[in-house]
Parts: C-alpha cells; sequence; structure tokens
C-alpha cells in the first residue's frame, strides 16, 4: 500500500510522542514494502496560538486528502480555567469531529497483564476484561441546538434514523469479529432519543442472527463495567453517555496510559491515544509513547493490514515483558527508560523481527 | 414530634423491607416519646395492577398530607422487556418525584468496614470512601420538551436559573455541615446548560467562604471516583450525569443493599433505599432491611432529630458486628437471618438501648 498519513501533534507531550508513532509506522511499512508519506499541521492550542483557530482549514485540507490521521493530544491549562472562553482546543477536537464526519469513536479497553495491579479494581475482576466502546460521535447535544441566558439555558439531545443506523452498523459489525455479544446502552425508560435508538437497534438485530443483543440502561451500564467488566464484547452508545462510559471503561482496565482510539466515519479515520496532553511532562522525555504506538496499530488494521498491526502489538509487549518501560509503570527497581527509548527499541524489534 | 409517615411498599421485596423499617420507626418513637401514625397507599406496579396508575392521585394526596414518606421498591420484570410499554412503574417515581417537587436526591456513600470486601475496588481506594451525591431531581432531560416518530427523536436538556440555585443551596449546606468540599459536576466545556450551572456555582461560592468548590467534568468524576473516592466529600451533579454518577457512586463502596436516600424539595420529603425490588426474592424473607432502615434514620436526621437517627445506625453498626446478617452478607459459617430476624434483632437493640 501507499500510506498518506496527516500528522496532528497538537500540545504538551503530543509532539514527543507523535514522533515515536511516525517512526513505527515508517518501521512497519519498511518492513512490509509498503509506502508512506507525512504530512504535519497543526491544531489545538499550538494552532490558537499561532492562528487563532484550534482546527484551521488548512489542517482540514491536510487530513482530508490522507488516508489516515495520526494524531497525538490537545490541551493546555491556561485555557482550563475559563471553560466559557471564546475559542478554546477542545473546539479543534468537536470541529475536526464534524468537519471529517468521524461517527464512530472506537475504544478498546483491554488490560495488560503487567499492569492489572494498576487497576483500581481487584485483580481477579478485571484479569479478562477486553471488550470495545463504541461512542457516537458527531450527534447528540454536543452538536444540538443550544441557548443560554442568564436565567434559562438548554441542548438539544438530537438523533435521525441515519445517524443511529450507521453507528449501529459499526457496533454490530464490531461484534460479528469478536465474541459476538454487543449491548446496546441507552436511557430507553426516560429518553425518547434512546427510545428511537432502541427500535432501531431491535430492527436491526434480525439481520445479525450470530449476535447476541442485549439492552442496558446507562445508570446499570456504569455499575456493570465495574462489577463485572468481563460481561462486555462490544458496547454502543450515544454521545453524551459514550463520554462518561468510554472514560470509566479505559480507567478500570489500569491501562489507561496505553490504550489506543479510533474515530473512523465518512472521511478520513483518526487514531489517537486516549490519554491527553499532559502539560506538565512537555519536554521531559517521560510521557508513554505505548498508546500512540499501539494507535498506529489500529491504523493498520483499519485497512486490513493485520499482520502488521500484530507486529506492532507483539513489539508493544516485548518492550513489557523486557521491562522497557516509562517512569509510571516500571517495577521498582527497574530502569527508567524515556518516551525516545520506548520508542527506539520498538523499532528495533519491528527491524529485527 | 408528632409524625404523620405516608408508608409506600411498593412491589417485589417492598412489602417486607417497609414492615421492618415501620418497626423501627416505632420503637424510635417511643423511646422518644414522638408520636407516630401512619397512612398506607400504593404505587408501582402493584398500583398498576390495581387501578391503572403507578402514582395514583390517592397516594398523591396521602403523601401531600404527610410529614414524609417511607417509600420501599418499585419495579416488576413483567414491565422491563418492553420499555415502551404506555404505563410503567417508573412512571410513577417520575410522578412521585414532579408531584412532591422532590427536586433534591441525596445520597450517601458509605462503607462498611465488614462489607469494605464487597467492592469490586482495592480495599485501600474505598476505605476512606465517605461521600454524598446530591441529583437534581426534577429537571433536565427527564423532563425537558421532547419527540418522537420513526426517523428522528430529541430531549431537551432545560434548566431554568432557580432550578439551579434551589439545589445548589442544598449542596453548599451540606458541605458546610461535612467536610467543606464540593465538586460541582458539569461538562461545561461542551453543555449551554453546564456553563449556566457552573456560573451560577461560581456566582454563589463567594456565600460560602467556607466552602472549597471544584469543578468537575463528567467524564473526569466517572474516572475519579474508582480513582479516589475519598476525594469527594460533597458532589451536585444535574439529572442525567447524576442517574450514572449516584449508581456508579452506590456500587464501589460495596455495601449498595445498605445504602438509604432522600428526596427533598418543595413538600413532603421521601426516604427510601436506593436498591430495587428484587421481585426474584418476594415473600423469601431474604432481602436486607438495613437500607430501609438507615431511610428511617435519614428521616429522622431530615427533622433535626440527630440522637433518633444516631441510635438506628449505632443499632444496625451492632447488628453487624454481632453477625446478624442476612444470607448476602453473612460471613462464612456465620448463621442466616432472614429480613424479619434482622429488623426484629435492631428493634430490641434499640428498646434495650
Ligand atoms: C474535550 C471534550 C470535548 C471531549 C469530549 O467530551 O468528547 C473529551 O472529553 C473526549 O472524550 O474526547
Ligand atoms: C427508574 C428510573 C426512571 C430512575 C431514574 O433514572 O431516575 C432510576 O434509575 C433512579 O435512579 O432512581
Amino acid at each position: 500500500m501507499d500510506f498518506k498519513i496527516a500528522v496532528l501533534a497538537g500540545d504538551g507531550i503530543g509532539p514527543e510522542i507523535s514522533v515515536q508513532g511516525v517512526e513505527v509506522m515508517s518501521a512497519v511499512c519498511e518492513k512490509f514494502g509498503h509506502k508512506v508519506s507525512y504530512e504535519y499541521a497543526i491544531c489545538g492550542a499550538d494552532a490558537i496560538d499561532r492562528v487563532g483557530d484550534p482546527f484551521p482549514e488548512k489542517t482540514y485540507q491536510v487530513c482530508k486528502e490522507a488516508d489516515a490521521v495520526l494524531f497525538s493530544a490537545v490541551g493546555d491549562p491556561k485555557f482550563d480555567n475559563d471553560p466559557t472562553a471564546k475559542v478554546r482546543p477542545e473546539q479543534g477536537l468537536l470541529a475536526m469531529r464534524k468537519k471529517l464526519g468521524l461517527f464512530a469513536n472506537i475504544r478498546p479497553v483491554q488490560t495488560f497483564k503487567c499492569l492489572i495491579h494498576k487497576s483500581p479494581l481487584r485483580a481477579e475482576l478485571v484479569e479478562n476484561a477486553d471488550f470495545i466502546c463504541i461512542r457516537e460521535l458527531t450527534g447528540g447535544m454536543y452538536f444540538g441546538e443550544k441557548y443560554q441566558d442568564n436565567d434559562k439555558a438548554y441542548d438539544t439531545n438530537y438523533y435521525t434514523r441515519p445517524e443511529i443506523e450507521r453507528i449501529l452498523k459499526v457496533a454490530f459489525e464490531y461484534a460479528m469479529k469478536r465474541r459476538k455479544h454487543l449491548t446496546v446502552v441507552d436511557k430507553a425508560n426516560v429518553l425518547a432519543s434512546s427510545r428511537l435508538w432502541r427500535q432501531i437497534a431491535q430492527e436491526m438485530a434480525p439481520n445479525y442472527p450470530e449476535v447476541t443483543t442485549d439492552y442496558m440502561f446507562v445508570d446499570n451500564a456504569a455499575m456493570k463495567m465495574i462489577q463485572e467488566p468481563a460481561f462486555f464484547d462490544v458496547m454502543v452508545t450515544e454521545n453524551t453517555f459514550g463520554d462518561i462510559l468510554t472514560d470509566e471503561g479505559s480507567v478500570i482496565s489500569g491501562s489507561m496510559g496505553l490504550l489506543p482510539s479510533a474515530s473512523t466515519g465518512e472521511s478520513t479515520p483518526v487514531f489517537e491515544p486516549i490519554h491527553g496532553s499532559w502539560p506538565q511532562a512537555k519536554g521531559l522525555n517521560i510521557a508513554n509513547p505505548l498508546a500512540q504506538i499501539l494507535s498506529v496499530a489500529m491504523l493498520f488494521e483499519y485497512f486490513d493490514c493485520k499482520e502488521e498491526g500484530a507486529l506492532i502489538r507483539k513489539a508493544v509487549d516485548a518492550s513489557l515483558d523486557a521491562n522497557v518501560r516509562t517512569p509510571e509503570i516500571q517495577v521498582a527497581g527497574g530502569d527508567k527508560y524515556g518516551t525516545k527509548e520506548v520508542g527506539q527499541w520498538i523499532v528495533d524489534y519491528i527491524k529485527k523481527a
């Protein structure tokens, strides 16, 4: 294949981990005989500082013309204390999602044996946790009509049938590729929008007779994820519920710093770590590059390059087994490796494989 | 005092635990020289079966004329597989909340030493957890304008200033009575309604200079509650977020079956266990009455009868220490007590105290 990759490094530790993602991408392409080229573009606080827009038109063009976006992280504390500031890095995220039509946010919740002790949950509960949260990403209250004055405010949780059908299709297809168990999460006992979600899911389910589909209220799902995370295989939900549940899911795994995600839809897909920009660590060469590197694995898998993805996953596992780890996951007494050193070790592993 | 109590036993195990709550109420009143009278009224699936309405007008009148409602649980599996059924037990709950103006749902998240091993979280994380979730209960998407047809649907997350002010007032006052730390949970980086919540909280905070007020996005709160539950003292949020977070909070404590709640507002306050109607256990005398009994403690405390509340809490702790426990929390080899026997033990303890 011939990959044209848009690289959006963003803020904080973004640029450092981005470099490692790119090097891994290049090493894998070389090994498997793919061509790859990169276009770099600005976003987030960095882009606000430079051009006053967290997702400039130019960046959008670069993304649109690419086969995939390798995204790192956005966010800067200088925006944090004023959620009503006119221009904020998060708006860049939302603009990117909307403009690229990234309606499906896919977050595998996976545990790494050597990190299970980092989970806030008892080890026996998370050991077998391995599920995918699919969050609708371009509808619902995030993008519905809003109003605010000094005395009242509202947001509208609006969904149309095509919006619901396309995300449920993604979810059913993921379930088919996995353990064939889909949990549709909603609040159909209260919300009209949830009732439409559930109705459409019930209409579609017979088309996937091999998939066991169950329906769970969002409050129950928030409990079940903690009580029995291994229950889930694929979970799908709307934007706002998904915001809460995907974050809850990532923290129970104990492997938050290692989890990648994909956002796919109408145009170029985006691959990124689930963690943030960790501004305090910027430039210190201590950030863990594994979530970024695993997002490169997701990128390959998206293009059906399974061996490429598998090799990256193998390299990551090997680095963990060899205790080549950044400080936050290093075992007592183990050498602490920097962002670059972990990335380089993985690149070397791939080259030698 | 002279207490006029409306007793709504509801469905499933409701009637059994209700009896124990009433007996404890009576024992405490006798001990402290209060008068108490009870009016019984129907609700939930029981009321649907009898009169076709899960919160009949008559029940409403009984509640309105009472000083407090002692509520047990509603819900029946025959309604569970059809969330679009025209009349459902949950509608009774929502009607009760709206008609009685129960805008503040107060859920203490407390751990019991002897049950910490039941928490899905590592013991060291929950040991010191002791916080109160305050959920706005009569606004937001639950009651905002709704629409649904075959092709689209929406719910409206609508809040007015007075609705927000009154619930934040409750939250600030709870914080004043506790460790003086309030966390306002919202999604102000995305939602207009959240921005109004945050603006009003920021306006009110200077009136409570002793309270440390912080603001947290709902996705972060869902993580923080698992990662560091002891961080929280009082948390306040809107209806839908509160539905999710209060359930998440109750499960991390490991004491879910023991947790009571209060819903207060414009008219008669309601005290109830947070658990459901557990239809499978109906009539088996195995349901734990402690959450119901502790909701009687919350009732007394609401009326500033602190000693009365404290005595109930002491009796509950004593029953746990004496291993007088229902099957689901009994230690290996311990005698299993029934609903009635646990209730009776506590009544005896109170009488002898
Ligand atoms: C930053 C914020 C707008 C964003 C969201 O809520 O979608 C983030 O929390 C996420 O989950 O990607
Ligand atoms: C039954 C349902 C309508 C209700 C709610 O969502 O408020 C329940 O989940 C609760 O939290 O009391």
